[in-house]
């Protein structure tokens, strides 16, 4: 590295340099996992030294729980952007799926460190990612409520349908993640079929699609 | 403790004082959690000593995995039998469920275990978890492959939709822990009629009821 390469990394503002390592440690630990990830490797792929990723983000716990909580918040912003209060429910519901499904198919290593590598690690990791799930079924029962709240679907109801529909979400990305070559479309068109026209409508074969 | 009482709980076998060591720690690792579980307490429950426990189930952390083994191999064997091949298919779907949250709101320090502690430990118990929700998704698939095979949805579809069922249901019965004044039917039914009827269904007011 000349003197001049090495005053132009220096001059990165923090900020930019934070998200190279952050970006560098999430594709470690989707590879890695956790406990094989090593802070030698993260500070390669970043091209940012050691020291200054302990100076920045603290240890290899502390960068794991980072990588976690701004993987989750990514997603979850990307879901809420995808909702769209003024369609019609089932479109306002689509929208939600696909855009999770688009979110995971399009960052597949984000996904492996939110939910794998969070269950696999447990402690405060698993926190970070019920926290997570939290926020999703708010988010899922504020468009249940939207679309049912002139149907007599109660709260406690509409509560409980949401933990449903975000648990089924979470569990159909995690096949996903064994079974990829299946397109994001048709992973986020199964599971509206199924919240939206039941099985017992599938097996009669009614299909839903978007408008 | 007499010499004569002494002798009487000597003879019991060693099976029986396995269970009531196992259901012992269940209770007391639902309640405390792993870290604040105490092989004191534990010892104190099931009436046996910890040199014994020790010596039939090993360390806490052995114990802590033989507990969730248990409880969810009992979990699973329930729901297999809740499961009537011979029903209609709907009716067929309606005993898995209501067989699984009836075993899930009998057995709640069970599921806690199985569920919230395995996952906030992490390591080798959140592969306990992940090896019992396969061995699940196995089971539905079987079900949805008898119920749809004739209608065009395929394997990789059916699996896919019965991973989507059983993160539903898990999620459901961990949202059920917050709020346990609901009663059991009523949680089954929820995800019956959102899993059959589908949403669209519910919010036009159709409603699925066992016959």
């Amino acid at each position: 590295m000349t003197v001049e390469d090495r005053r132009r990394v220096k001059r990165l503002p923090r900020d930019v340099r934070e998200r190279q390592i952050l970006d560098a440690a999430v594709t470690v630990f989707s590879e890695r996992g956790y406990h094989d990830a090593s802070m030698d490797e993260i500070s390669d792929v970043a091209g940012v030294s050691k020291p200054m990723i302990y100076a920045y983000l603290g240890s290899k716990e502390d960068l794991f729980a980072a990588c976690i909580h701004r993987e989750a918040t990514r997603l979850l912003e990307a879901v809420a952007a995808g909702v769209r209060t003024e369609l019609r429910p089932d479109m306002q519901l689509w929208h939600g799926l696909a855009a999770f499904f688009e979110y995971v198919g399009t960052h597949r290593e984000s996904w492996q460190v939110i939910h794998r590598q969070s269950i696999s690690q447990g402690g405060p990791y698993s926190e970070e990612l019920l926290t997570m799930r939290r926020q999703a079924i708010s988010l899922v029962d504020a468009l249940l409520v939207r679309v049912a709240t002139s149907e007599g679907l109660d709260d406690n109801a509409t509560e409980s349908l949401a933990a449903a529909l975000v648990g089924a979400a979470e569990s159909l990305a995690d096949w996903w993640l064994d079974n990829p070559d299946v397109p994001s479309r048709v992973v986020a068109s199964r599971l509206m079929n199924l919240v939206w026209m039941g099985f017992g409508g599938l097996v009669e074969g009614a299909s839903w699609h978007p408008s």
